[in-house]
């Protein structure tokens, strides 16, 4: 709003460029650590993620549950799956049943902070929430609570917190910063 | 148009994430000399390239003849020069000052397209133009000609040209398709 349409235009074209040569210029990484994390990153923003997400959100109002389902797996939950696998793969995580299980948990904790997030939407108070509550009622979208009610939201985020915890059980090994990432995005206020 | 500008935004961003995608998923080539790609193609079109070419463009009018090779060298100049360097570290080109005598070749022929744009913009014809010719003045835009005039501008356009031909001379070796490549810039109609 303060610089007018086209410079917020160029501006997104300019940190999407800055963030790939930011990445090569400054992780340290083997060649073959950093590629795999540019086509990592490049696939979650892309056609089959984050772009593909906000073209059906723009374009469809979703009928049924596994449209908002397939929305948000590509608007935001792919992005926090790249931001799990990324970090595994900077960490040394090399095999490819190890990554799957990472990427696993991260899917599953996008799909509650979506819930959480509609949840939020009609609970939480404007002074906490980073927007204003009720909007996406006022824009009659599709939610999960407009779709299956507070109660039934509730039991779904509640089962999602499960089977993200026990993904990571699946993980082994010392993961108790990622349980602490899952609960608190099923607990968190804002 | 066709499809709203929302679409055509997000149109934007997805050919960008494509492009890094498909590099690293179809392109062979060794995974250091992959990122060296990547890095490449990220600066020329990042705030040191293309988008900070564009923000200089749609921001202010150069008022000078060397704000107009930075606006051009920024806006167009960066990509060829990237598809040169990129052209060339894909074919095997690792030393340093090899790399540089690529890149100073590209950079005269950006120069160079720039200046016979100019021209072009002036005298071509429509149908021969993929855009209308006269445009540029009818927009008021500062460009070589109405800086320097049409016989100067001519004259720059020649010594570019020789100094692109010198590059290559300085590179040895067989360098018949990129100086092809300079003489069609030059002798382009269109």
């Amino acid at each position: 709003m303060v610089y007018g349409e086209d410079i917020a235009i160029l501006a997104g074209d300019g940190l999407f460029a800055e963030a790939f040569h930011l990445l090569v210029a400054r992780q340290q990484a083997s060649p073959a650590v950093l590629l795999a994390v540019v086509a990592e990153i490049a696939r979650a923003t892309g056609l089959r993620g984050m772009v593909g997400g906000q073209y059906i959100d723009v374009t469809a109002v979703p009928d049924g549950g596994d449209d908002l389902r397939v929305l948000h797996a590509l608007k935001t939950g792919r992005l926090i799956e790249a931001s799990v696998v990324v970090g595994a793969l900077l960490c040394g995580a090399r095999n490819a049943a190890r990554l799957a299980r990472y990427r696993a948990f991260a899917a599953e904790i996008g799909l509650l902070f979506q819930i959480v997030d509609d949840m939020l939407d009609v609970e939480g108070s404007p002074e906490t929430m980073g927007k204003s509550a009720g909007k996406d009622e006022a824009l009659a979208k599709l939610t999960y609570v407009s779709k299956y009610g507070m109660a039934q939201t509730r039991a779904l985020a509640a089962e999602s917190h499960v089977r993200a915890t026990a993904r990571l059980q699946e993980l082994g090994g010392d993961t108790r910063s990622l349980a602490a990432v899952a609960d608190y995005i099923y607990r968190r206020e804002r």
